[in-house]
C-alpha cells in the first residue's frame, strides 16, 4: 500500500496488527517483548530482562532467547513487505554475553522478493543507557501465500 | 576420562552435572526439558509442550523455542568432549510446524577439535508415538577455556 | 515419476541430464567436478584436485573450492526431487584443511517440499584410499518454478 | 599497530602483504580477483568476469564464485585484525543472480575478540557503472594463533 500523499509505502502489516498477533502468540505474550517501531522493511523490539526465569546460570539472557528475539524481529519484518511468512532458516552468532537490563532488537530487509526475504538482524544489550551489540542474524523468510503453514500473522 | 573395562570414554560432563547445571539456569529451567541421555559427542534432551506459554497462535511449538532446543543440546553436546563452552554460531532450518505433545531433540558431535567444536542437531516433534523430524541445525562451538564467558557448565 | 516395477521413484533430472547441464556451465567444466552417483534426493560427485590451480598456499583445496563443491551437489541433490532449483542460502562448517588428492561429496535432501528443499552435505578429502570428512554444509533451495532466475538445471 | 600521529590503527596485514599472499595461492590468483581497499577491520576486492570459465549455464557469475568472493574478503578482513587466520564457518544467502560484467565484495568486521572474529559481507554485480547488491554473507573466523592450520596469511 502506497501513501499518495508522501509516496512512502506503508508496511503490509501495521504495528496495531502485530500487537493483536503477539497477544495470541502464548510464548511471545510470555517474554513481553514490545514493538518499538514498524515501517516497512523494519521492525525493532525491546524485551525487558527478567531475572528469575530469562537467564542462563551467570544471570545473562539464555542464548535460547537471543534466538527468540531475532527470529520474531526477522519474521515480523519480512511481514512488513510481504504479509503472512513462514521462516525457513535463519543463522545466528553470538558476539557477547548478553549483559543487560534490557534488550534491543533491529531488524531491516535486505530483499523482499516474491519468493523470499532476506533480513539482517542485530540484537543489543541496553544497560545504564548504553547499547552493546550482543548478536548478529540472517533469516531467509518465504511468503506464506495460500499454504501458509503460518508461523506468523495471519490474524489479520 | 577413559573407561579402562570398556575403553569407551566417558563424558566430560555427566548427566547427573547437567542436571545441576539445569536447575540454576532459569530459562531452562522454566522450559522444563528434560535429559534423555546423555554419552561423550552424544546428548538427546524431551521438552514437554505447555500450550499456555509455549505456542504461536495456531497453537505449535514457537520457533524460538525450537531454536532454544537446539541451541541448548547442541552445547550440552560439545560440553561432552570438551567441558566448558561458548556457543559462536548456529545455523537452524525449520523443515515442518512444530505440532506434537513433545518435542525430541538429539545433538551428535561432528568434530571436537582443541579449538571448535562442530555438532549437528535433529528436533522431532512426537505425537501419538510418532516423531517426525521438524527443525535441523548446526552449531559452532568453543571451548570456553579459563577466558569463558560462560554460557555454560562450569557449576562442577 | 515412479518405476512402476520396483515402486521406487526416479530422479526428476538423471545423471545424464546433469553431465549435459555440467558440459554448459563453464565453471563446473573448470573444476573437472564428476558424478559419481544420483538418485531421488542424492547426488556424489568427486574432484581430481589440480595443485596448480585449485589450492591456496599450503597445497589444499581452496576453501572457495570446498564452498562450490558443497554448493555444486547441494543443488543437484534438490533438482533430482523438484526440477529446476535455485539456492537461496548455505552454511558451511570447514572442519580440517582439504588434504588430499581428491574430493568426494555427498549431498541428501533432509526434506523436499513444494516451497523449499533442504540438504545436507559433507564434503571428503581422499588421500591414499582413506576418507575424512573435511566440511559440512546445509542448503536451502527454492524450486525454480516458472519464474526461475536459473542457477541450475533447466538444460532438459 | 597505532600510527601515533593519527591515532588510527593499521592493519595487521597490509594491501601489499596480501598482494604477497594472493600470488602464492594458485586459486585465487586463478581468478584474478583484485584488492581495492585494505583498512583495519575492512577489506574490498573487485572480480572481472571471465565469461568463458568462471558463469553459470546462463552467462552468470557462478554462485561457488559468489562463495569464494565472500570467504575470501572475509578472511582477509579478519586477518587485518587478527593477523592469521582460519575460517571456522560462513553462511550466505543469495538474493539476485550475478549479472554483471565485475563483482564488488566488501567485508566488514563485526567483532574481533581473542577467540574469534565475526565479519558481514556484501556481494555486489557491476553492470554499466550500477552496482547491485546480489549476496550476502556472515562468516565466523579463527586467529590461528600458533597452531594455525593456514587457510590464510602467513607469507608475512
Amino acid at each position: 500500500m502506497t501513501d499518495i500523499a508522501s509516496g512512502r509505502r506503508e508496511p503490509e502489516v501495521t504495528a496495531e496488527q502485530f500487537r493483536r498477533i503477539m497477544e495470541i502468540q502464548p510464548f511471545t505474550r510470555w517474554t513481553g517483548v514490545e514493538l518499538v517501531r514498524v515501517e516497512r522493511g523494519l521492525v525493532e523490539t525491546r524485551l525487558k530482562l527478567r531475572k528469575q526465569d530469562m537467564t542462563q546460570h551467570h544471570g545473562f539472557l539464555h542464548g535460547g532467547l537471543v534466538a527468540f528475539l531475532a527470529d520474531n524481529a526477522a519474521a515480523y519484518a519480512a511481514a512488513t513487505e510481504v504479509g503472512d511468512v513462514l521462516t525457513s532458516q535463519f543463522s545466528l552468532n553470538f558476539l557477547s554475553p548478553g549483559v543487560g537490563d534490557a534488550f534491543f532488537t533491529r531488524a531491516e530487509v535486505v530483499k523482499a522478493g516474491r519468493r523470499q526475504v532476506t533480513v539482517r538482524v542485530d540484537v543489543f544489550a541496553e544497560s545504564e543507557g548504553q547499547r552493546k551489540l550482543i548478536a548478529i542474524a540472517t533469516a531467509t523468510i518465504l511468503p506464506a501465500g495460500s499454504a501458509a503453514i503460518g508461523r506468523l500473522p495471519e490474524a489479520r
